[in-house]
């Protein structure tokens, strides 16, 4: 069996996924302010041999809910929610191996500045940056941008395609490799005629300048995206290397998989060309008495509250104005064209708040995988026989609890069935993960960049 | 007399004042994009008690000179040059007091980005952040931002004057100091109702939107600024709290540094609002014949190709249009408006290429401070009494060997004749240079947000 790539998924904030888990009083996720509480959470990362932590971020605030921001920032639901870039270089200094996989939108970061961002992060960590790319969904965040209001959902993927090419044209095409001779003796630092600025001319930017850094370990960093409507899954086969899905089970998540290998395949590719990684929560204890004494434990300071608050905004529909068992329709928004499609869909019977109040075991939507080292070991593995995919970001309960009893019960026993490397591969992220030199493959679209 | 305040002036890039100090031998700065320079750096900064370093930016490239880019590229003339926000963690988790002084461009940044930025950066270095506030001067910048040209100077200023409001708002405004309870057993993250969102609908900016971070110590960053145009002088004395001037002499600053103490107190910010900090170059050793030798070695390596580029686009002149000896007229450009009227005013005969290149000692057109640690101490004090600055921003030569030097050999005399303080101050950096609780004063305009 293949062995599985697994991420810390987390934010720059107090409450990211399962809502309410700060109030636990071992939870230490107030201190997110804190450069300790972060290079702690990176070192306990790469002691546990993961191979990347992921941060998230979301532009703007939760206020579909109850038509108000008030629920979200009374519970601290990703409200507040500082900048996911900031912390990576104290992270990257007191790591060696571990990757970094940051959230940044291509609605609001300028291409230019972004390009320059990400190439200074691939030097600072020696090609360890990734870049999950997010084109934004929140009205809130439009409207604190400047504009009217959010772009169409499929107008945010043209745009970000083009963003990607001019990105793409930067990284990859404007220093050629042997550029840079920093040769002392002549006093020639770069061979200007192997720079050149590149050019775009297109719908929804238009840029002409040489890139600002110089060619990093990387170039083009590690690719993560998260699309889950139709138009996202074709941008994700298209450009992303490792793919980010949130399904309620391995069941659910098998027919996507399928389809975005099918179209990275179709895009040419290769089948091997994409890395998913399913969304897990895990409660671990030495015995499953102990895991489930600890979900009980944890499971009285889950929100509800911050949970549908969260949920609503995910899905554009304010769970608010539902009473517990009236049937909520199956509608497409502009936030979010799937996800309240998925849950109508795969459920049997009607969906109702009581319904989804029902499923928020820990805060979220998302029923945790509990029990002693060995049966959590179990489940991973069927989730990745059932639902065919390369590996998890796991999301976290207490802080920083959770990731240690992963990291010191789970990750021996999947290390002892050689479910999970023994230690790090050398090199960039990109080269740990497929293999290579660490740069992008000719199969990518990237690739036509390059001169 | 008071003592000085004294910052370590560099750049995310290998050559950054003093062109061509990178081919010496000793010199390290090629190796910019890894964090052990520039947690070396800090720690460097951080041993000699210096209040902070100051990291300068400039997005673009320069390419007035011979029209082209190809000589600053060649000569790694602050290209390339990556993002200075990058490496701050890794230094401020590396250090305890030291400062950061770092830049970003009113231009090209958004406001609403940015506030948040420069939030995470002051809460993860608990409260040693500050902001060189900069409008951008290179039409290449412009360009690769997708603008058809740059924005006319004053212009830069009014769209910067509104830019700030908007921070201002979001730093100020938007929660209260009480608004974060943290209340684990109420399950209260935040009052709602001392939560706000701002508004702004002006010439250049709309938006409307709460703050995405919770208060940091300083809330708003320590304020730089660098203007010296009289539009710059005018906001620099409106918002600047620490203002830093490059003149070739005291005799030249002073002037400058009275108009500045004038307009700060006109603005009703009072005289000791501003600390103002001069530009140097020094060359120190254990003796002035070692000063001396050390300069002779130096000066080997200094470019002045790299020079009259960098000076080429800091006035928008293009000097390789001049023969050596052909009169070089004073005029205005939108690059800077004063940079080129400053040298031709102070200049008793007229300006030539061959008298700007016969400045060009260490491959800049600052001469250097030379000498044993006292006669470097001695022209330091002349320096804070005849241009009535509070300080200096340190250019680096030879790297890190210059700031190793400074510290090693001056600071002590400094220390010594208590021009230097011995320790730091306690605080967050605004409460260690001017005292109170590290927030604003009443009297700067961003207290009138404050709700």
């Amino acid at each position: 069996m293949k062995q599985m790539q697994i991420y810390a998924f987390d934010m720059n904030c107090v409450s990211h996924i399962n809502h309410g888990m700060w109030t636990h009083p071992r939870d230490t996720s107030l201190q997110y302010t804190d450069l300790d509480y972060w290079v702690d959470f990176a070192r306990t990362a790469e002691r546990g041999k993961l191979d990347g932590i992921f941060l998230a971020d979301v532009v703007g605030v939760y206020d579909v809910y109850k038509g108000s921001a008030a629920p979200v920032i009374e519970t601290g639901a990703q409200i507040p929610v500082n900048d996911p870039l900031m912390p990576i270089s104290a992270m990257a200094y007191a790591t060696r191996h571990l990757g970094f996989g940051v959230t940044a939108n291509t609605t609001y970061e300028a291409p230019y500045l972004l390009a320059r961002r990400m190439s200074t992060l691939d030097h600072l960590t020696k090609g360890r940056i990734g870049w999950n790319i997010v084109t934004g969904y929140l009205d809130s965040a439009a409207r604190a941008m400047g504009f009217e209001k959010l772009p169409e959902h499929d107008a945010r993927y043209d745009a970000a395609e083009e963003y990607l090419e001019i990105l793409y044209k930067l990284w990859e095409g404007s220093w050629d490799d042997d550029a840079v001779l920093a040769d002392r003796a002549r006093a020639i630092f770069a061979d200007a005629s192997k720079v050149r600025a590149v050019r775009h001319n297109g719908t929804y930017y238009k840029m002409e300048g040489i890139h600002l850094a110089q060619p990093s370990p990387q170039r083009t960093p590690l690719l993560f995206q998260a699309g889950s409507s139709a138009r996202g899954q074709d941008f994700a086969a298209r450009h992303a290397e490792c793919v980010f899905i949130a399904t309620p089970n391995p069941q659910a998540a098998r027919p996507i998989v399928g389809a975005l290998r099918c179209k990275a395949e179709a895009f040419g590719r290769g089948a091997n060309a994409l890395r998913v990684l399913g969304l897990i929560t895990i409660v671990v204890g030495r015995s499953e008495k102990e895991a489930r004494d600890k979900l009980e434990d944890y499971r009285r300071h889950a929100s509800v509250e911050a949970s549908l608050a969260h949920y609503s905004a995910s899905t554009g529909v304010d769970f608010s104005k539902y009473s517990l068992d009236e049937p909520i329709e199956q509608r497409s928004t502009n936030a979010n064209q799937s996800a309240l499609a998925a849950i109508t869909k795969e459920a049997s019977k009607p969906v109702t708040l009581r319904g989804i109040i029902d499923q928020m075991v820990l805060g979220s939507r998302m029923r945790p995988i509990v029990g002693s080292a060995e049966q959590v070991a179990d489940r991973l593995a069927e989730w990745v026989s059932d639902a065919g995919v390369d590996g998890f970001n796991l999301a976290r309960t207490v802080a920083p609890e959770s990731l240690r009893d992963f990291v010191d019960l789970v990750v021996p026993v999947l290390q002892e069935r050689r479910l999970f490397k023994a230690d790090y591969a050398e090199g960039p992220l990109r080269q740990k993960l497929f293999g290579g030199r660490g740069r992008l493959p000719s199969s990518h679209p990237a690739a036509a960049f390059r001169t």
